[in-house]
């Protein structure tokens, strides 16, 4: 039987995936509206955002009643201070959303010109990261979580090779400019939920494993 | 007289603040190199990361030790989470002065060409948020962390008039787009580093006062 401690973390737990689902719904809306020029969804994201930062208050006011009148220890620690961790990450994976629904917007005040840069692959590619990195978590799953720091290096060459084609494309249409920063803004915001998820795994592998595999890899990556 | 506890409280707040001073030198040294073109400020800052990522995992491990060993209550229990969170601030930071100079470093193989932003105006800005932020934790100063708030309005606007002129220039000429980008990736570094200082405010004042101020204020604002 579980203590009512334990339900208590478990429903910490569900919190922070309740938020996590706003979060990846906001992303998916968001790069679906820059794929479809459907605006209205842009509209959907703004929406949720307080409902996505308010959970993350509260998320962080149960995180902070848990420690402060159980004093877990251990494994029960690590986790808390995983969720406080993971929480900021989710708010800020929102955060990200809100500016690419934004620049999504603003593409459709121009002509729907082709742009040398797959967003909708990029944007795939950075969702599965931060669904991998949540499923890790509601498994406690620390090889899961591993195998999403690696996923991050192909995100950050796709957004390296954004920041090329779309300079490129500048200098020789210079009329196309306006469209351009728009994609470039979208790229890096997606590298960054990138980073968030990266982040969100981490965490998880420190809850699960109490180990900071934080920097222990390469020297920091330059981003573009 | 202070107990062990409180000398251990002392030591990580003593721990955090020689990371910040890392960070803020990173920064002052990295918008340095862009300004004067002296790329050797780059590799100075290169070389730090590694200790600011190292310092991360300590002040994490202090933490996470006086949590698990003292149980900390109330403000106490406030300052270790607001330590925490702060420390991943401080990192990004860290992270963001890596990013300008890698870009100040990219500049130094163009022309030095009049660019219509002023860089150091917006570094300076974003570096006095970092110092007020720092120093109302120092001083356990809640108004003083709140007038850090107000700050972060001047940046954004700033970062994203860059990003219109930039837009312009980049149309005019785009001979100048390399030079351009580089300028727009930049101020939006410096922008992110107000973000991070606003973080670590609203945390100064969540310890402080007990109280959480994030998103109290307005929607969510929309980055260039």
């Amino acid at each position: 039987m579980r203590t009512k401690f334990h339900q208590n973390l478990d429903g910490l737990k569900e919190h922070l995936l309740v938020m996590a689902g706003l979060a990846e719904q906001a992303i998916q809306r968001s790069t679906e509206a820059y794929r479809t020029r459907d605006f209205s969804l842009c509209d959907l994201v703004f929406q949720s955002e307080p409902a996505i930062n308010r959970m993350e208050r509260e998320i962080d006011e149960m995180a902070f009643d848990l420690l402060a009148t159980e004093q877990p220890m251990a494994v029960d620690l690590r986790f808390i201070l995983a969720v406080i961790r993971i929480n900021a990450d989710i708010e800020r994976v929102g955060d990200q959303a809100v500016n690419i629904a934004a620049r999504a917007l603003e593409m459709g005040a121009h002509a729907n010109n082709d742009m040398p840069v797959d967003i909708p692959k990029l944007a795939s590619l950075a969702q599965a990261m931060v669904r991998k990195a949540l499923q890790s978590f509601i498994e406690a799953d620390a090889e899961m979580a591993t195998s999403v720091l690696a996923m991050d290096d192909e995100v950050d060459d796709m957004n390296d090779a954004a920041f090329s084609a779309l300079s490129d494309l500048i200098k020789s249409q210079p009329e196309l400019t306006p469209q351009a920063l728009n994609v470039l803004i979208i790229a890096r915001n997606l590298e960054r939920v990138g980073d968030h998820a990266t982040n969100i795994a981490e965490d998880v592998i420190f809850w699960v494993q109490g180990s900071d595999v934080r920097h222990s890899g390469n020297a920091p990556r330059v981003k573009a």
